[in-house]
């Protein structure tokens, strides 16, 4: 909510390696947000706190942290609990990232309305992670510090969402109602995908599988070449 | 020089981590190595005993090993040394990488002749790196299983080469004069520059720093959002 924007324009690295990947440790995390460090990254986004102490020893970049629940109807919800948010900055966390789409939470309550509470007891900053325009909005109205479009195409309401692109039109939709505050992210590949979302007006983009999920980069290159 | 092809069609993952760099590890080599299986690869390419010994208790994919011999004129051969040869099959290696450029060795002997006096003493799988069309024809006349466009732009007579894009004339000149052995390395980064490779000819294509070398995939990031 300062005047200073939380990142300096440009690219946001995702260091979060899925449990079974053979770089689902700590020592991988830390590696590759170093690695985001010395290729130029003005920032990373990693989970749990076990990564963010690594991570926080390591780098000097500012750290986007979360946890993720999941649960037994296929939601996955971003930093649902309250405990994570304080233990996750406890950690060396520079901003927290949480989940206010249009969904419930464990705890029964609306993430908007559980985000107004967490946001009126902590001025840290917070990312609200979304899927849809009129989320980022709220979100915004309700004190995000960046919105990121991390979750269209993954909640009921955004199940028709191509999934085998950026959702640009919605980062220009709430870019430009919400400049400096938009953060692209979800399914950028390329650096031309990247950098047209910040024509489009984002202030970041964040790119995670196509730097730090060699499984996925490799399944990638795999398939069309056995087309 | 068996009747079946050393290798499936398809995509090598070459796993080099450069000193200095975060990844520069047996442990992250074997990483690197086991997503190339999970995620489809039909080989592995990296350098020195050490990894190569590591790799091989972690994955059932072939082993195209080399070592690299750095000199004070700035050149770079790959696997100059016979004992190198030796080593690498001992640590489990299924085929040796050597440099069969126009070039002169540590030891005063031009690669070809080297090659040939490998050649006639191993009947083990050797891949020759070559520069140019007239190297990856003598080298195949000289026994070499498969044939790597490897070294194009890097040796003197070939340092007019684009180094910004992969060396698609050299791939399928050799590869119509070679079919079956002709492996396509050198500036893939993605997989539809893989896919072309494929279609002009070549048996299969490298890919390494577009998969394996995170800190040069985050500059080619966040080069392309700063321009």
């Amino acid at each position: 909510m300062s005047a200073k924007p939380f990142l300096p324009r440009g690219l946001v690295v995702s260091c979060q390696a899925e449990e079974g990947s053979p770089f689902h440790a700590p020592a991988f995390v830390v590696a590759f947000a170093r690695a985001a460090e010395l290729g130029g990254a003005v920032a990373v986004r990693l989970r749990d706190v076990v990564n963010v102490t690594a991570v926080r020893a390591a780098t000097t970049l500012p750290i986007i942290a979360l946890t993720k629940g999941s649960y037994a109807d296929g939601r996955v919800l971003i930093t649902p609990d309250r405990r994570d948010v304080e233990q996750l900055f406890a950690s060396g966390a520079d901003m927290v990232a949480v989940d206010v789409t249009d969904r419930v939470g464990p705890d029964g309550v609306h993430r908007l309305e559980w985000f107004r509470r967490v946001r009126n007891e902590h001025r840290l900053p917070l990312m609200a992670d979304v899927a849809t325009y009129e989320e980022g909005l709220k979100a915004a109205e309700a004190g995000a510090d960046l919105v990121g479009t991390t979750l269209s195409g993954y909640t009921d309401s955004t199940s028709k969402v191509r999934l085998d692109v950026p959702d640009f039109e919605l980062i220009e939709r709430l870019a430009k109602e919400l400049p400096g505050k938009v953060v692209a992210e979800g399914r950028i590949w390329t650096p031309e995908q990247a950098a047209l979302a910040l024509r489009l007006g984002a202030a970041a983009v964040v790119v995670g599988t196509a730097i730090t999920r060699p499984v996925d980069i490799v399944k990638r290159f795999a398939s069309t070449l056995n087309r």
